[in-house]
């Protein structure tokens, strides 16, 4: 089968053999989406080698539970021990011996097969076309932010990043009745918020609000954003990193408003996917106006380069 | 009276007028105490111009409140506007117009005289003597760690740093039944814990003890404190900054890690009196061992001198 691989830092789509699924599912790949995560893992982040891709959705082909052969699915990337506390807790999230797909230990999405444990598999609603599913794991990494900051609707909270995880994140703590800013550089990407009525503005103009919001989310993947986003918070509020990217960075912030403002600093990654396929059910979020291209698989390559470009937003793959 | 003042980055004991109480209350201080704080501000942190300490004993002379007049007490630093939502609500410590004892728009403690408004002040029990009654502010902000963290009697908890605010921060998170790790640099400090039945562990012993940590306690002051603290966190575990400083710091970190393994870090400045009373009351703490030395107030600069001397543990004045 066609895959789209990072080996020996080098990528290229490859033929290599469809997935034996063992204990495990084994999925055909309808569609998958170019995540800035693949770019990372592209340039060296994670030191990942093999197929890339985690967010897709598919069909089940082989599983040991009948029910769901030929269920249109999509899947949480976490998958655990199955042994430890956390996994016993249903949480496979933060097992230490867990593979991600498509970035630790385990072959990804941008393939014409993938294979991922059945409890990891969650059938998408008839509703839900396959150009939203693809979106489940990246709208639940913004339903994360709901797992660990209690929202209220009087809280004022602002967004850094226009890019499709701050797009998402702003929609999503919308939906909570909470004021939302959207911060970012790019006119027409704040035009998505702004259809959704969230108040926008740019890097440069928001300079001036310093200490005025109770939760700020980095969601705009740029070593830069830290500090920015510290700025912006009130005394005791919450900021929440949702960006990760390649290697340590030095970031220049002052250390000692962290303390003397009490500032709480939450990182967050992946979010459960029921909370997304709901939202996606009801169309409680404009996904169609993050998408930009589709490639067949076989132009994997060129798509990785496509979805690198400024203004390009979620580029998809077809097997 | 006297009072130890930094003026135009200088240090100096000088005379100045007694402060006039006005709607607030007049305090005789009995002994002050010199905080890293102090040393900080003498070195430009806060931008501070006046009399600086924070950390007293003394007897109320003046007040509208008759009832507190001869009362001995400790004033908790913060001083609201008395107008806005927090101080409303009884906390203070965050107010945007508030001043703060010694530290920010207010004179402080190493002075004959200080004054302070009358909620601020709370009545010493009298089994605490003076020497421990100084420690109410630093071991109240030690306490203020659990006013921002739920510490379970199954956490494995580790404190950076020997200093007195480490010594307190372990010694009061170890009567919360959790295992404490206290990590320093000096055998003799770290006695002091050892003598409380606290593990310790010296910076360099510890290195290899990575992700073992529900909770982390930076309270080292060191600027380097950060990235190492970091390192000993569990997935999902929780930093607590203590540790104030002059300056905007550079800190090279994994900010990655932060997202992937969803650390959170805390800031945590002055925590309420109260509950530091109460163990000072019941003698639950060990504060003599960090205890150094004692000068008059007239010899304040020396006494700041000798405060920052390594090895030095707490040093008072007395007026």
């Amino acid at each position: 089968m066609k895959a789209l691989r990072v080996e020996k830092k080098k990528l290229a789509v490859r033929e290599i053999e469809k997935p034996v699924r063992g204990e495990e599912a084994l999925v055909r790949v309808l569609l998958s989406g170019i995540c800035n995560t693949d770019l990372e893992i592209a340039r060296g982040y994670a030191g990942f080698k093999g197929t890339i891709g985690h967010e897709f959705v598919g069909v089940v082909e082989e599983a040991s539970e009948r029910s769901m052969l030929g269920q249109r699915v999509v899947g949480e990337i976490n998958a655990g021990c199955g042994e430890c506390e956390l996994c016993k807790a249903g949480d496979p999230r933060h097992c230490r011996n867990r593979t991600v797909l498509g970035i630790v230990g385990r072959d990804g999405a941008h393939a014409e097969f993938l294979r991922l444990p059945l409890q990891n598999l969650k059938p998408v609603p008839d509703k839900v076309v396959d150009e939203h599913a693809v979106f489940t794991e990246p709208l639940a990494a913004a339903c994360g932010i709901l797992e660990c900051v209690t929202i209220r609707s009087t809280d004022r909270i602002a967004v850094i990043g226009d890019g499709k995880l701050g797009l998402l994140c702003a929609q999503v703590l919308a939906l909570s009745g909470a004021a939302v800013l959207l911060i970012g550089k790019h006119a027409d990407k704040l035009r998505v918020a702004e259809r959704r009525g969230i108040e926008t503005a740019t890097v440069k103009s928001v300079a001036k609000r310093t200490c005025e919001f109770d939760v700020v989310v980095e969601a705009s993947g740029s070593p830069s954003g830290f500090a920015g986003a510290l700025e912006l918070l009130r005394p005791r509020g919450v900021l929440v990193l949702k960006s990760t990217f390649q290697g340590v960075g030095t970031a220049e912030f002052d250390r000692t408003r962290l303390v003397v403002d009490e500032i709480t600093i939450l990182g967050s990654r992946c979010g459960r996917f029921q909370p997304a396929l709901d939202l996606l059910k009801k169309g409680a979020i404009d996904i169609d106006s993050l998408i930009s291209e589709e490639y067949p698989l076989a132009r994997g390559v060129h798509a990785m380069e496509r979805a690198g470009r400024k203004g390009v937003m979620k580029v998809f793959l077809r097997p």
